[in-house]
Order: C-alpha cells, then sequence, then structure tokens
C-alpha cells in the first residue's frame, strides 16, 4: 500500500486580507532570489507544479493551458495574416508553445527580463519551455519597455504583453509610452494583447479603467475578454485587445478561424470558435467598469475609444 | 485611528486535498446544527458574510449575485409566458429575489428542507431572505423529492433546482425519478435549471455526464451554461438547461428578453442579453465531456440527447 501523500506545508497567495488559494505544497522544486524576484516552483498536491514569482502565483500545470490559449488564439485567428509577433514577458514558454501551433508564423521575438525564469521553466516546465527550441522563435533577455522602444516600425502583427501584475519593475508595461511604442511596432492591421487582471479584484478595477483609455487614445479598437482560470486570484481573468482596424467581433471570420485551428484544434483545451465571441460579452458589473469610465472622461479623447463587449 | 480589525481564525473550504479557497473570519454570526447539516454565518474579510453548510460555502454577500442571477434569468428571459416557478432548495431566498423581479410571474413554491437555513437568511441575509415577504412566494418547508412526487402535472413553467452537492439527503435530487417528476410536472413548453457543479473539478465529471444524460432521455433540449463564481469551486461554475421545446440559443429572443429585463435591468450585475448567448458558449475541454459521453451511451437512448453548446 502506498504511503500517503506527505505535505511540507500549506502555501496561501493572499487576494485581500487573509482571504486567499491555498495549496498542499508536498515539495519545493526550484527556488531561487533572482536580480527581479524570488522564484519559486512547488509540487502541490491539486494543481501539479506551480510557477510563483514573489509569492504569486503565474502558472499551473493543471489551468495554464484557460491563460496560454486565450493570450493568444483570438488574435491569432481574428488576424488575416499573422506572420511576427513579439511576446514582452511570457518567460516560461506557454504563449510561445501556442503562437508557435499556426505553421504561418514565421518568427516570434520573445523579450524576457529575469532569465532565471526561464531557468525554472527549463527545469520543471519543459512541457512549456520546449517552444524556445522551435527555430522561430528568438529569445531576448532584455527589459520589454527598453526593446519596444528600440525596435523597428511596423515590424509586427501581433505583440502579446504577457506580463506579471503592475507592480515594481513591470510598471513599465502598462503605460502610455510602452503603449505608444507598440502601436508604432505594429503593421497596418496590427493588434496588442495584454493581460489586464480581474475585474472582480477591486484594486486593480481603476488601473483596468486607466488602461482601457490609454490603448482608446492609440488604437481604433479596445475590448475586453474573460476567462476563467481557478488559480488567478478570482477566477476570473481579463484581457484586453487594442486593434488598429478589425474589430473582434463584428470582423471575426469563423470559418477562416476554423480553418486556420483545424491542424492543432484537438490539442486545444479552451478556445474553440464559438467561444471566440462568447469571451468578449461581459458581465453587467464588468460593462459598467468602462460605462463609467466614459462618463468621466479624464481626457476627452478617451470618447474616441470603442464601446466594450 | 481606527483599530486593525481582529481575525479569530482563517476558514478553508477545501477542494482537493488540501487546496481550496480559504477567508480571513472577524467573526461567527450563526451556528447552529440542523437535523440535516450544520449551518454557520461567518464575518469575513474579503467576502463579506457567508453561508456554509457542513463546511461548505453556499452563498457570499459579495458574489452570490452571480450563483443567483445565473440559475434563474436564462430560463426566465427564454420562456415566452412564464406564470408559475417551482424553487427546490434556495432556502436563503436569493433565487427567490431573482425570480420575483418579473411582474408577469403569478406565484413561486419554494420547497426548503431544512429550516435552519432559513432562519439563518432571515438573521443574517435579510437582502435575499426578504424576498419570502413577497405575497406571491409560498414556502413549504418539505423534502423537495417528496413534493415533486405528489404536485399536480402541468403545473410550472419553470422549476429551478438550488440545491447542495449531490450528496447526503440531497442525492435525491440529482437523479432520474426525481428528473422524471419535474418533468410531468412541468407544462408544455416547460423547463427545468439545476446547478451542476464545477467541470474544472474532476470529482463531479461523471455526475455532471450522468445529469446529462438523464436529462437528455426526459427532455428534447439539455444544454450546459456556465457562470464564474469566486467563492465556489474552481470558480468556474455549470447549471444544466433542460427544455421540453425551445432551443437555449437558436430559440432565444434577444428583443423580448430586453423587454423582459427593462424594468429592473440596471439592478442586475451580472446577466444581460449578450451574456446569454455567451453564457452557453463552452470551453473545448468541456465540450468533450459531453462528446466522451456520447460516443459510449450507457444507454442507445442518450443519443436522443441534443447536442451542447
Amino acid at each position: 500500500m502506498a504511503a500517503p501523500k506527505q505535505y511540507q506545508f500549506q502555501y496561501t497567495e493572499f487576494w485581500q486580507g487573509r482571504t486567499g488559494l491555498s495549496f498542499g505544497v508536498e515539495r519545493i522544486l526550484f527556488n531561487r532570489q533572482s536580480a527581479y524576484q524570488q522564484v519559486q516552483v512547488l509540487q502541490t498536491d491539486a494543481f501539479g507544479r506551480v510557477l510563483t514569482l514573489d509569492g504569486l502565483v503565474m502558472l499551473t500545470e493543471r489551468d495554464e493551458f484557460v491563460y496560454h490559449e486565450m493570450i493568444c488564439h483570438p488574435a491569432l485567428c481574428l488576424l488575416p495574416h499573422p506572420r511576427r509577433v513579439l511576446i514582452v514577458g511570457g518567460g516560461d514558454g506557454g504563449t510561445l508553445r501556442e503562437v508557435l501551433r499556426y505553421a504561418e508564423i514565421e518568427q516570434v521575438d520573445l523579450v524576457e527580463i529575469d532569465e532565471v525564469v526561464i531557468e525554472a521553466a527549463r527545469t520543471c516546465f519543459p512541457e512549456l519551455s520546449r517552444a524556445f527550441d522551435d527555430p522561430r522563435a528568438r529569445l531576448h533577455v532584455a527589459d520589454g519597455a527598453a526593446f519596444v522602444r528600440e525596435a523597428a516600425p511596423a515590424t509586427y502583427d501581433l505583440i502579446i504583453v504577457d506580463s506579471t501584475d503592475p507592480v515594481k519593475f513591470a510598471e513599465g508595461l502598462f503605460g502610455e509610452s510602452f503603449y505608444r511604442d507598440c502601436a508604432r511596432l505594429l503593421r497596418e492591421d496590427g493588434m496588442l494583447v495584454t493581460q489586464s487582471e480581474s475585474p472582480f479584484d477591486q484594486t486593480f478595477q481603476a488601473s483596468i479603467q486607466a488602461a482601457h483609455a490609454m490603448l482608446g487614445r492609440l488604437f481604433s479598437q479596445v475590448h475586453m475578454y474573460l476567462a476563467h482560470i481557478p488559480t488567478y486570484p478570482m477566477g476570473l481573468w481579463s484581457f484586453m485587445l487594442a486593434s488598429k482596424r478589425l474589430h473582434p467581433v463584428d470582423d471575426f471570420d469563423s470559418e477562416q478561424a476554423a480553418r486556420r485551428l483545424a491542424p492543432f484544434a484537438n490539442r486545444l483545451r479552451y478556445y474553440n470558435v464559438e467561444l471566440h465571441r462568447a469571451a468578449f460579452a461581459l458581465p453587467s458589473f464588468v460593462r459598467r467598469l468602462f460605462a463609467d469610465a466614459r462618463s468621466r472622461p479624464a481626457h476627452p479623447e478617451s470618447l474616441h475609444s470603442n464601446d466594450i463587449g
């Protein structure tokens, strides 16, 4: 008879006060203080291996598919001819893996500031980090904000901001000058996707409204979409899609998307063509975040930003 | 200066192993062992008052709106002329409150087995339990399975099963004979809605498949839909809508629904007309639960059940 599993300790990511998600931890697989943050990988009971940065859950073996599919596929299925993609952050390789599923993608630049994150993924998440071995992937260990400041204009079809929360060294990835650099790097039909925290979390509602207003001054379309990620605070996660031309729902061509997905649709576990439209339909309390922002604009030009949902 | 809040203890609902949602608890407001279960109300730091039954979170002040809106409004906006509704369980009054928002509803029977739940709601959740004071509400403290066995046929337009998990005394609310009694009680266009646990939780995947197959033998349409409920296990919750005639998406009349909702749409915080269709679009891993069930039917007639999503 197998011995019962031994737990070293219970680890809790506090979302607010003493409320948060607790994990039973069997072992610590990786534990390193980098120049930027504490990088840990925990072996947990219910979610498998869990990567944390400064104690915040970045991904778990069991539910990473939701985040990584949803940060990529809505934009990639919407773009008519995506060829070149920039990922800012995403040093674990999960977002890269999803982008590289498309045979028509020719090059992906990935800019990760912290090489210890890449090392943790190489050690503990080979099913994510093996994406770095694809010859189309180019890894840059550098600051994302500096990278986009210096890159050549009209280079990318899609920029994906796969960052941590807008605090400390990642704060520069949520400001207007960063978004302006991104807009300059994008081709004519280009799009930017950024993770934008949980709209259920009152701490981040103001920064969600601010990001939406800033992007609305730079792109003709700005829309939020949602996904269920059990191990992220409140389980409800948002992304912002900013697009130079195409509307993410009205201009979505289901048949083109289905053809694009066909070679690997059976390997996707969350995203599908029907879910694309559904992800942009927002609960009323989320819609009101933007209605409120529109009725009291900090700058009159934020009225140019398009409706949400 | 205000003194810092005092926490009595941290309360965790374990979802699997030692993984689960933890709450900082300031006070215990209600604590009674009924004939059926331990009924507690906790004052928590991040979710306000929380009702637990046998240690499982049933509702919280902060996110109860999602569950209560989503168990009612999709069916009520789909039905052409809903007049009479049966709620099985739901002793807190939250589901009743949502049903009674519609002026055209003439009578709601609510059958709750445990009067201590009603008392806890009366004491700690007046914004839910005041629905019992509406003259259209009829409260029956009784066993739901017995009630549906004895009620007159073709009485209700909608039956809502607002129960705890399918264990102990609530197990009878998830079996085929219960569903058959419900089908008999429903009028020609009638519908049944039941909460059906989290599809992310492997413990309940088999019971979700079983419920879908059973309902498929009794109703012409059986469809799952989803909602984000942060304090329920995995944060992703499912409902099953079984309908005698109408398809919940193809037969959904957005304009009729918008007219129906107009008098109280600004008081809803989750459901809206666009979200209706979106809730029925399922992530790929959820769709496959039903594809697998269909490809290996326990009974050939389960093939009659309609596609999902």
